[in-house]
């Protein structure tokens, strides 16, 4: 009996706001035989991130974006279930671009393509993708490395009660700043004040949200963590002080392509702004973010928020979720029912 | 008999891509007599300046648009002709905000505001409003404080024929790095080699000129000096390498209103750049870098270049010559026929 391997293959470019079931093609086929140096990764949980939606996107772009008839590009976690590489050994448990599928042939010519997580890593796995993994380390590098925060300053963050914004803004608390965190609803504005900690919230749905956002900013912003872009990003710069710092980590609202994001470079000169956009990827060694993450979890002074959703073919439906803002910190796809 | 001040006075703002000569109402008044701690400077030179164009627009900028029936506001160097004040003697040079007028009367409590000069400042005065002055302390600092160039990397300057640009693109090659500009028309770009020792030109009339910025460009821009925004501004963001610095000191195209800017901040994250705006009116002591160019001109490193028009009236008409590029090098009004 062959194990079976559902791929999602990008089929055609998602030419909407929203990603169709039918953009991809499901394939079934079964798993192979190992060649001697592969090894066999059963996909358990995979990241839904709003940089998905972009490498569907033939734009210029970070990474080459995703080929028509390949497997749809995806980080993940998962586990090594048959190696006949001296690399892996079954049981290991693996983090890296894995794929909207259930199974993955790694070879050792891409081995290190692929980090090996602890076999017990004391952490529920989601949130090794959430804020103890890519978002929360995307978050403590934006904050101690792009633009530094200090205390006494004003933070804001955009899309923050999203898996990147949650986190950057309980850094920036840690920080000594006071936080303000821009997000859709009143209850994700509340999840931010009385959940996490964040000395206001702003809910850009609400019809007088600048003039909260200016209320709630009263010397101004001194650092922007930016996830958001549009006019989102335009109203926080024009609440920016002389010479304040922004992360660029995310422009999600022109991501699909259907908003205009309204950029305006002016802005940047009139305040004098340092603006710095970033990759998380571009952080080869992680274990200091890792461990500072983990360490404020501990402490009590991090809380995590995951969102996990089953099903492999439902990926594409899933991602749109974190467009519409029907989800709460990090969004996690699990593809084996019992990881 | 009492001598005359002819001020132009903003009568209304321009609507189009121009100046007109009847935006601005032109007065003639006497002028009145000195009180106690006054001193009278007689305008000399005025620096014409894009942003000038910018304070005439009722938008958010980094100062007070002009107002309606105010003097326009302009840089110049005047010499004080009659004092009653402990702080100027007759003679004295000064420098500061004259405004588009004959004279102009500095009381004590603005003193700060404008600066003496040397009495034989041993440079032609016009130079003192350019590349020994605002504009070559702007490049000083956009390439050794906000974007610092490094020997070997590829330093783009855009409106490179310009006051600020012709001194950014000279002190490239004085660090060493290869120094490519943009400006319009073969005659300048000729400038940019032939004189200046710019590596290489582009001229953004021609039809390929993009093409033409690629192949001058073989290693990616790792700085960018930019003086224009807009679609020469993205042409060269998408040549940035990865980790790319952009000193942002003007986007000239968007001043008059007229051109749409094209930015787009997504290019930020996709390079990873660092852009940082700025405004040489920040930095408060400007000797070092003053030193710094006039001792590069001596060595014969760096090449001025000035273009001096007549005539206070024509104030508007020679303001338009920074947007049709028409002019190389510091652009100065002559208000004294005898300065």
């Amino acid at each position: 009996m062959s194990t079976i391997n559902r791929q999602l293959l990008l089929k055609h470019r998602p030419d909407g706001a929203l990603v169709r079931r039918d953009d991809f093609e499901l394939v079934r086929q079964p798993v192979g035989e190992l060649q001697a140096g592969e090894a066999l990764v059963r996909v358990l949980y995979i990241s839904m991130d709003p940089t998905n939606r972009v490498w569907m996107r033939d734009i210029p772009q970070y990474m080459p974006p995703v080929a028509i008839g390949e497997v749809m590009r995806a980080g993940g976690i998962g586990r090594i279930v048959q190696s006949r590489s001296t690399l892996f050994k079954e049981g290991d448990l693996v983090h890296g671009l894995l794929g909207w599928q259930d199974y993955l042939v790694i070879r050792e010519s891409s081995a290190a393509n692929f980090s090996r997580l602890p076999a017990d890593p004391g952490i529920p796995l989601p949130r090794l993708l959430g804020a103890c993994g890519t978002s929360g380390v995307t978050a403590y590098y934006g904050l101690t490395d792009i633009a530094p925060v200090e205390a006494g300053e004003t933070l804001v963050v955009s899309a923050a009660a999203g898996s990147v914004g949650s986190v950057a803004g309980q850094i920036g608390k840690i920080m000594g700043a006071r936080v303000v965190g821009i997000a859709g609803g009143a209850e994700k504005c509340r999840y931010l004040t009385d959940q996490l900690g964040f000395d206001a919230a702003v809910d850009y749905k609400s019809a007088d949200w600048k003039k909260i956002l200016k209320n709630a900013t009263p010397n101004g912003v001194h650092v922007n963590f930016e996830n958001v872009g549009g006019e989102i990003m335009k109203t926080v710069l024009s609440r920016m002080v002389l010479g304040g710092r922004v992360a660029l980590c995310g422009l999600i609202s022109g991501y699909t392509g259907e908003t205009k994001p309204g950029d305006d470079f002016s802005v940047i000169v009139v305040k004098r702004l340092l603006v710095r956009g970033f990759l998380v990827f571009d952080y080869k060694k992680t274990q200091q973010a890792v461990q500072a993450l983990s360490g404020w979890m501990r402490e009590g002074k991090l809380i995590a928020g995951e969102t996990v959703v089953d099903g492999l073919e439902d990926a594409p439906l899933v991602l749109n979720r974190l467009f519409d803002g029907s989800h709460t910190g990090k969004l996690v796809l699990r593809v084996d029912p019992q990881p």
